[in-house]
């Protein structure tokens, strides 16, 4: 398949979120966070499914990365809000390159590449542990994109520390949600089958305590 | 490296694990699960460290996919309990064969294997979004070993559906991290790097809804 011509539907590029409000009133939130969302963003092209344990968002046409970027920033942000600011978090898991019809028979080199994707910063300090997969069928060693990935996001602003199969990210939640979709985005345009997982923290009374979030 | 004779910490066999109650109360019933668990689950030879977004718990010696599991389920359980049954979501991160210090180098066919994993069943329905992740350097195919993940799944008794990235599970919460468990620790015995995502949410407003959890 030459990939040059292939639409965002085509290459299965799309995300799966769920957003958590530490609050009795969380259904309240989350959907008055859908709706605040559906004003603010252009969904058209978007194929978006709620399922119990998360939605999953495809992106039919347009600029698949900052299609999900400002999608997600925008649900995350909009809860925070709604919550009055109680903590929350969110789970993300943007896949690109296994569409299960055609699954992971892109081909190196002919892959679109994506535009870097650019967000308003929200004034929500927030921290994400975050993972990057390339899940390479060639045999290249997978380590090297993730290591390059993470020199990028040192480069980037955000603050960048290293734990037990993750890194943690901390910053404006705009600065963080670039940082991952950038990375993932980067990474898709030479490795056919790419992962991201990122756990999101909003408003944590431990950072609050440690004095590293707003 | 000859792989038969190293400790879970020497191949780094852990996880990170985060617990959300959806709940004002949520820090007492974090506190008072993490308490639970203490007099449940003998923590003697795991390394467990908590962190901003999520808790590393990684396994220093014994049968690392039977402690993993057990500290797991025991922790969702009994916060779950001590919320008197609010809606709660967890996310668990699973990894296998990257400890850092010794990355990667594990050699196929001499990585130790592992015990099934037996739970007591918990008494508390739960739906998962869970993701599998042979991260091979070998150039296999690494979708292989998912597919046979997920055929194991469905012999479990344990339901299991398709959707776009991610296997939902649903059945009694030991039985689906029985499963995760088990999947990830038996593709680690054949690809030197594994990871797994789950994504569990017990008593959500929607599957009562539908009718199908407790």
């Amino acid at each position: 398949m030459s990939g040059q011509t292939l639409s965002p539907e085509e290459i299965g590029i799309g995300m799966r979120i769920s957003v958590h409000p530490h609050s009795d009133d969380y259904e309240r939130i989350i959907l008055d966070a859908l709706d605040t969302t559906k004003n603010q963003i252009d969904l058209g092209g978007l194929e978006i499914s709620t399922g119990e344990v998360s939605t999953y968002v495809g992106v039919k046409t347009g600029a698949a990365a900052q299609r999900l970027a400002e999608y997600s920033t925008t649900l995350i942000a909009s809860a925070s809000r709604a919550s009055n600011r109680q903590h929350l978090t969110s789970h993300l898991l943007f896949s690109r390159g296994c569409p299960g019809e055609a699954t992971c028979e892109l081909i190196p080199g002919e892959i679109p590449s994506e535009q870097t994707v650019t967000l308003e910063r929200t004034g929500l300090e927030a921290a994400a542990a975050w993972s990057l997969y390339p899940l390479a069928d060639d045999g290249s060693a997978h380590m090297d994109p993730i290591y390059a990935a993470i020199d990028q996001a040192k480069a980037s602003g955000v603050t960048v520390t290293s734990e037990h199969y993750a890194t943690i990210l901390r910053g404006d939640l705009a600065d963080i949600l670039g940082v991952v979709v950038n990375a993932w985005a980067k990474v898709g345009q030479e490795v056919p089958h790419v992962v991201s997982h990122v756990s999101v923290s909003v408003d944590s009374p431990s950072a609050q305590r440690a004095g590293d979030a707003a």
